[in-house]
């Protein structure tokens, strides 16, 4: 199992919120053990929607910071930014040539953004997103890519053009199968659908008990549940959806006491905050471990990606020999 | 003017013929001593049409001893591969987000392409053939661009990419001009517009007399003079637009002699090939040098690689640090 490869990779926004943990960060630190890993801080795929770069250094520190207090290990996979190694793009020039524009224009993700953002005029690099996706992947000969099911029409886009570049010059390249994380996505503080550091309705891996306290008090809940002692539905609560996730040992109790209105929200979410800081706490101690010795930080990152470059570099030569491309 | 540079290339599609020192070739000669010059074989873009590379390297090779044969002077400029200077490919994928899928499929020169080679669907690496040429071109930093006529619009597309990337991040790249080659294309000897390997129409520069002569034989002349002593019409004979070019002292003499019927087409051609054949002499010498030498030729080839991905490396730091991607 452990010869199997994964890529694991994130746009690097900036600092990581609890929704990043639950929807993928966490399945890392497990999957770290099962695989040989590469995490991929994906600082050109940013490019594609916002071309403002003047953010992006520090925002890949952040998230790369968040990465390692979670539990990630820098010893065991390389951490790296894509633009720090040209065989990314090397490699996405070549595999651009074996997908049609239509196959491109045909993937939902992609017709999905183009009506989120009210994108007129589709950008060159945004239609090949997936084609650089699959290029991080086979770099590195992932065998599996951890993805939301929002992904897995990119991922079959990576299958094929592993298998059309394997049919045209030779065996290089698996075929990448999406590992699909389990537990659902963590709604956000205003009862959206999505956190989401747009949004504003987040609470930061590295946000103190004070703020989590605050953040958690102006979260919405069931609109029928006023005051204590009205009766709550947790079904359609965020807060009770959070309890699940970082309080487990309490969900009947809480589920039961919301019910018969025993349980007051003001209570419900003190006790949720506090149980979510607690969660929070070794992250963020590692976190300040880090942020006081940032050259060590640098020194990971430079690591990685050194150990990412010379393995992507050996994939390199074998699809130029492959191609006789001198 | 000596500081001014120009990016020259062509697909390595093997030896050269005189359609490519007419139309290209005898210009960049002369243009070397004008400008800094940079020679690119442009081994990538045959993949846009063209997925079989199992000869890409002899092509280039063979294209690289013409270009060293016609005149070029490897000291002055550096000769280099694409494939070989990953700095091409890394420009190209940034650049690919500063241009619209619209824009590139208004491109006029691949509706003609799409419509001659009759593709119906587009490859993704195909629609973004400018994007790449872009690359090639803003990597040196070329003022000027030796194209003909069909390749204008590309070069409007890199001036547009140009402004763009200097208005979003800070002054980088020149905005490219067109340097229009005069002399006009050499019709094939089967009387096609273009002399074209795919057409099997040409005359190499590494065409030996007797092959010279030979083809010259088969060449399609004016179909009403059927013998000697018939008149003729020059003006839509191909052979007299050889003379034109390679012959221009006897043009009068045979236009008019021609018009009289006094000269025979097998005569004609005959001279013709010989003028041709002379023309081409110091070509051939040179050529059987190097190709006695292959070494040489690459090590002309890898120092060419040498120089153009240092200038291509300071040129990307200048973009990783205006994009501040660290």
């Amino acid at each position: 199992m452990a010869d199997k490869r994964i890529l694991s990779g994130m746009r690097p926004t900036g600092k990581l919120h609890i929704g990043h943990y639950v929807g993928a960060l966490e399945n890392w630190v497990k999957l770290q053990h099962q695989y040989q890993s590469f995490y991929l801080i994906a600082d050109y795929h940013v490019l594609t929607t916002n071309l403002d770069t003047s953010d992006i250094f520090d925002n890949s520190i952040q998230m790369l910071i968040d990465w390692l207090a979670a539990g990630l290990d820098p010893v065991k996979s390389p951490m790296f930014r894509q633009s720090q190694i040209k065989q990314h793009t090397e490699l996405h020039l070549i595999f651009s040539m074996l997908i049609t524009v239509n196959r491109l224009e045909r993937n939902p993700t992609l017709k999905d953004q183009i009506r989120d953002l009210n994108i007129e005029n589709v950008i060159y690099g945004h239609l090949g997103y997936p084609v650089l996706q699959t290029a991080d992947i086979l770099l590195y000969k992932g065998n599996f890519v951890p993805v939301g099911e929002d992904q897995v029409p990119h991922i079959e886009i990576s299958r094929e053009i592993a298998r059309r570049f394997n049919n045209q010059y030779g065996e290089v390249f698996p075929e990448p199968e999406p590992l699909l994380t389990k537990f659902a996505r963590l709604q956000g503080l205003d009862g959206n659908a999505k956190m989401s550091k747009s949004l504003g309705n987040t609470i930061l891996l590295s946000d103190d008990p004070d703020t989590i306290k605050n953040k958690l008090r102006k979260a919405v809940t069931d609109p029928n549940k006023i005051r204590k002692g009205d009766p709550g539905n947790p079904d359609i609560c965020l807060v009770f959806s959070y309890h699940k996730k970082f309080n487990p040992d309490e969900v009947a109790e809480i589920d039961k006491n919301c019910r018969s209105g025993a349980l007051g929200c003001v209570d419900c979410k003190m006790n949720c905050a506090a149980k979510i800081s607690s969660f929070l706490e070794p992250v963020r101690e590692k976190r300040k471990y880090y942020e006081d010795r940032m050259n060590e930080v640098l020194d990971i990152l430079h690591d990685g990606e050194n150990r990412a470059r010379a393995f992507a570099e050996q994939t390199m030569s074998e699809v130029h020999e492959k191609m006789r491309l001198g």
